[in-house]
């Protein structure tokens, strides 16, 4: 498809807006990113996006397109030739949905509460972290992707945590080789990918975005 | 497709459990419904749906899908023949996606600050649920339904919440004809539809059943 204008408005530490440009670059999609300033967004934003004024948004031809699993399935619908980011089964595109959604609804809100609690609360919110992860691992199982022998959807939803990951791990004191070495060889396998790379921020500087943030 | 072994496990007030069976009735496949009963929920609630442990879950065959959006997603795969429930278009698919996304994440939790706050908490919670109420308005604009012509995803998505406005209106103390009254021509569409009509519950059932909630 030629001539068409994709622009990405993101912030670069989000888990969210990384999905935007990783499903891009997955089917080859050039696209322009635009960094937002979260506290003071663009005109641009609050256009595209006037329900929730949040990042990602992905503008396709003029259009806006919101929250970011909505995103990936849609490049997924639109650039339909190359790298397919859901599975063509029914059942196995619920399956895929099922496990995004459960990232969204749990990872970071669980995450978190690593690093805003403290003692008894602490400990709590450590082992319920680490058992997210284990839920995550047992649906990984013993293939090379979740999506199989396919990098995809609930690949691209989940990788984008990876830069959070020396945080959590910080905050939470563990270890994730110990508590989940099997999603640790996934996600090198992932970062291998030139889609990722390019996309993901660097977990130490996400680390250092955080410490800013809590001391602030 | 002969031989399919189509459950849905639901809770008779709740909204999400009710866009399982209006998806399955508009395509006209044939299930059987199981009442869980959630402060003694079933061996086989708890088993198929391991992660939540939440209905709706639709049994096809024996496999498990559950969040209702999700498996309103797989009906409408599954059965393509019948009645298509998402647009094709990949943009309105995305624009469909974003709106349910927006009523899951918006219409409960506003609604029910209606029976739980007092006072000025109470008047924003009345402020905030219209609000919400008009945006949802803006997107239908003055088509029939959210699908456009066609009864689809976002009805559903919607209407299952029907059930639930005599309670709104009462305890937030609005007229809905007054603040939205698109919205109510298009809930008095959706409720000739035997789809619908079938599967919702009585809007004063649900509204004593809250009133047993709250007093007990």
């Amino acid at each position: 498809m030629a001539d068409e204008e994709v622009v990405v408005l993101g912030f670069w530490p989000s888990m969210y807006g990384t999905r935007a440009t990783i499903a891009l670059e997955e089917k080859g999609v050039k696209y322009e990113y635009r960094e937002e300033d979260l506290s003071n967004k663009s005109s641009l934003l609050l256009q595209m996006n006037p329900v929730h004024k949040k990042i990602p948004v992905l503008i396709h031809n003029g259009k806006p397109v919101c929250e970011s699993l909505i995103i990936v399935q849609y490049v997924d619908e639109v650039w339909r030739d190359k790298a397919p980011l859901l599975p063509s089964d029914p059942y196995q595109r619920a399956r895929a949905r099922f496990w995004a959604d459960f990232i969204d609804k749990k990872v970071f809100d669980a995450g978190k509460k690593l690093w805003s609690t403290k003692g008894e609360e602490h400990e709590a919110a450590k082992k319920e972290f680490i058992e997210i992860l284990k839920q995550l691992e047992g649906e990984l199982g013993d293939k090379p992707y979740f999506g199989g022998e396919r990098f995809g959807f609930l690949d691209i939803a989940l990788i984008t945590f990876y830069s959070w990951f020396y945080a959590f791990e910080t905050f939470g004191n563990f270890s994730r080789e110990v508590e989940c070495p099997k999603l640790v060889e996934w996600a090198k396998r992932c970062t291998h990918r030139e889609s990722v790379s390019k996309s993901l921020a660097d977990p130490k500087k996400v680390y250092e975005f955080l410490l800013g943030r809590i001391a602030g």
